[in-house]
């Protein structure tokens, strides 16, 4: 399967470097014993504020003059997770825009199996007036850090 | 099964008046194919908040000087319950005390079987000092109209 | 903003004939009091289920030999919705190809604001196999019914 | 507040050896910047299973002839926890009974202060009768050694 926010998919793999560790809870499982859909959702998220602190930027979501909101969310299953597996949940910066950033998502197995993909985009805006605010450099810089 | 909270079955079942449906979900159930034993606690939950709005109470959760917070919670799990059922989640206020009231619930499915029940302890508190208040006696009233 | 999977606006949100109802939930809000980013997904999923139930095409995803499996999901966040907000989910069926099919949803508030729409494809699989199995001519009639 | 599972809170407290780490999600704040109340009972079923898993009952869980089953839950509430606070989820066995044990909780933030407690009796079950099953002596002692 072809997917429009991947080129390569080897290389896009390989360039990710922060992720989250994850295991899919019982409460998430569904009645035919499989991880259920919205359960990667929940992942995203989780992955997607640990990456945020990680590079410096999660004030963005906390201070009182600009937000990251998320404008849309992704998310292509390509295999089946299981109770109690552990997943690795690896988080990037795609394209980064002049008030906007993709962020891309992979979710692999423990032995090496990519289960599920995804993105979705990011939009700094003034919390005040709700409108797009242009990244600095150093929020720019800090995005593609890790 | 005797429950502390129940002395007599059947009249502690017949004098539930206000109930709000809920369907389970899919994804509120689990790999076995039942409801999962978090979901008893949403769908209580729900139909709380549907109760106090129902008696008129609900404003004590939304103002800016009290509120009633949950001190407990319980459920007793009587039978399964499944994908797509549609259940009545029965409420209404046991003892009420001072500042604080037991909230009790049942569920109930289509055929009149009951399928889990619970109770929990809310409590009145003055939202800046955290303390307890005491119920007006409207509010008293109000609590056991339904 | 333009979604790839509109062309017209107005058009695309005409053709919806099928919807579910749903009340955002207390514990489907965050702590900037908006409902979580995550909610979209369960909704799309109970407005999804109760349309398959409706063209008749659930059994797809009980029987023993099918299943109609998701293969990707995707929303985009046009507008904050709150608490306790009554939402109606639409749901409609997209492209239908030779064994999968879009599904597109949108989310109306009760002033007729739309503020999340989605889609997500479909497959329908041969559960011993795990392969592609293409719709009958009934099933594709079924599935543009609504 | 005086609990009815709890004798001497010091004492029970100091009887806990097994733990499993949580962090609060984001998709688990309610809009009042709180944990949702419903989460204390996804972190003990984490916990639970964790716990099984370490003395060596979940197995109980999984084969085909018994089950351990929840019979009820509860929770008590002591102080808030918050978006991304790291808690210890504290899980023991009560308890033992001929066919059941009660599973006792405790939730401890960074700080050592225990936002909630709570505990829910587990029945071991043949899956196909539905009836209860004396545990051995093996999984008695199993149940007491963390």
């Amino acid at each position: 399967m072809k997917l429009d926010y991947i080129d390569d998919f080897e290389a896009w793999k390989a360039d990710f470097l922060f992720y989250t560790p994850v295991t899919v809870r019982f409460s998430e499982t569904d009645m035919f014993g499989n991880m259920n859909n919205v359960s990667t959702f929940i992942y995203f998220e989780q992955a997607r504020i640990e990456f945020l602190k990680a590079v410096g930027l999660f004030d963005l979501e906390n201070n009182q003059k600009t937000a990251l909101i998320v404008a849309d969310l992704h998310c292509d299953y390509l295999a089946q997770a299981f109770f109690d597996e552990d997943l690795k949940i690896y988080v990037k910066a795609g394209q980064v825009g002049n008030s906007s950033v993709d962020i891309h998502y992979m979710a692999e197995k423990e032995d090496g199996l990519v289960c599920f993909t995804g993105r979705g985009r990011l939009v700094k805006i003034n919390i005040q007036t709700g409108k797009p605010i242009k990244f600095t450099d150093d929020e720019k810089e800090k995005l593609t850090s890790k």
